[in-house]
């Protein structure tokens, strides 16, 4: 399912003990499906692994098999805990020496900030034979890419950093153009007739989104797809449908 | 790797194309990893799922072999993108008819309220063949439990309300204790002696988080262990080893 009608997709891996615990609450997922999104590529899965070496390679070589590309996040610091490029490594069978480029990035910023280089300071700059660098402008220890994988910093400013500075290097697809109508009446309302509308637009996907609290609006429809004519057709129906629960329960509909 | 010496383990799968899409921002992972760390159980991976049969058929059964225990978020409302309980019924090869108590606790609160019946509706009374109900004090309709997988909303403050309810019906493991030493100095500086110590101490996980933006706090080293003996032994090791990098950059230690 790789590219199949001109679709790109992705997958993505959060690398960290610190996320599964619940120490650490993810953000970057969010901000990689908004990345995607944004670009036409198409986020199919994403898995959250810990720290180890077999749960970090299972990860990866599933997805990479599957997705046009995968982004990691985590564990490419300089702590004994941050094995995520020796994973990679393991992953696609290749070496994981000292990268020229890596450490001259790095001694770059050591000498500015007067930081003291060493061994630990130093696995930073190890990075799999083949693979390109993805220039880190936050705190300068670069991220990589080897074959469609992307690894990246689990710090949030410094992935989002490196997202920006990688996607010219993405082909993006056929960018998926959404449009939502606000329901005043329960899912339960209009899960009948959205389903029969569904089956009537199998190229335009539906969803529907209960909302709590907010008011006057229930429900949320939003209604994704490439081909926008068939999009604002399938709305224009969608609609109607809202309009006339509405009218049967009622209700004054919602703004947009 | 189920339970190695008493160990209770996790997995859990978030099913949603709005998360994948970055439409929602996911906090389910959070909260769920928080409660596995109350009670002891050890969440070791999670998976985000589109709305697709098969993607969630597959993460089922690849998490539900491998961990005690299995939660489930998303899915199980009354519109046709709501297929989490069929893609639960195929996983273990069961039917999916309607359940007399979840038809019974639906109509109850349908005739508080006063809603209409209709088949809509009645997709959420759907239950596999052999599961126990879990409550939902929020709306009423229920998750599931089936073998040792456990189905509940996607609505945070439901799920959150549904984790309650089955809390009791849970094995907890051995808690898992942790403390916190921070470093005004960064990773790179305590990597090297803190790897020497994680050998010394293979029962004490230490994790190392760099701190962004946050006064003198630069890195943030987190020591975990049920054995709280050789946590406090390890954590007077990192404290120590922590407080000679302050004297020797000649910083001020940051408070704890």
């Amino acid at each position: 399912m790789t590219q199949q009608n001109n679709r790109v997709t992705a997958g993505m891996i959060v690398i960290g003990d610190e996320i599964l615990s619940g120490r650490t609450k993810d953000v970057n997922i969010g901000a990689v499906a908004d990345f995607c999104t944004d670009l036409g590529i198409d986020l199919i899965e994403v898995r959250v692994v810990s720290d180890e070496m077999d749960a970090i390679v299972e990860a990866v070589n599933a997805l990479r098999a599957r997705c046009t590309y995968v982004f990691t996040s985590g564990g490419i610091g300089p702590t004994h805990d941050d094995i995520t490029a020796d994973a990679i490594a393991t992953a696609f069978g290749v070496a994981l020496p000292i990268n020229a480029q890596a450490r001259a990035m790095l001694e770059a910023r050591w000498q500015q900030t007067g930081t003291e280089v060493n061994e630990a300071r130093l696995r930073m700059a190890r990075i799999p034979e083949g693979a390109d660098l993805i220039v880190n402008s936050v705190s300068a220890a670069p991220g990589f890419r080897i074959g469609n994988v992307h690894v990246m910093a689990g710090v949030p400013i410094i992935m989002r950093a490196m997202l920006e500075a990688l996607a010219p290097t993405l082909q993006g697809g056929r960018k998926v153009l959404s449009r939502t109508v606000k329901a005043a009446v329960g899912e339960g309302t209009v899960g009948g007739p959205l389903g029969e509308l569904q089956a009537q637009y199998p190229d335009v996907k539906m969803g529907s989104y209960p909302q709590m609290g907010r008011d006057r609006v229930m429900t949320e429809l939003v209604l994704r797809s490439a081909d926008e004519a068939r999009l604002e057709e399938a709305t224009a129906k969608v609609r109607a449908m809202v309009d006339a629960a509405h009218a049967k329960a009622g209700v004054t509909p919602p703004e947009d």
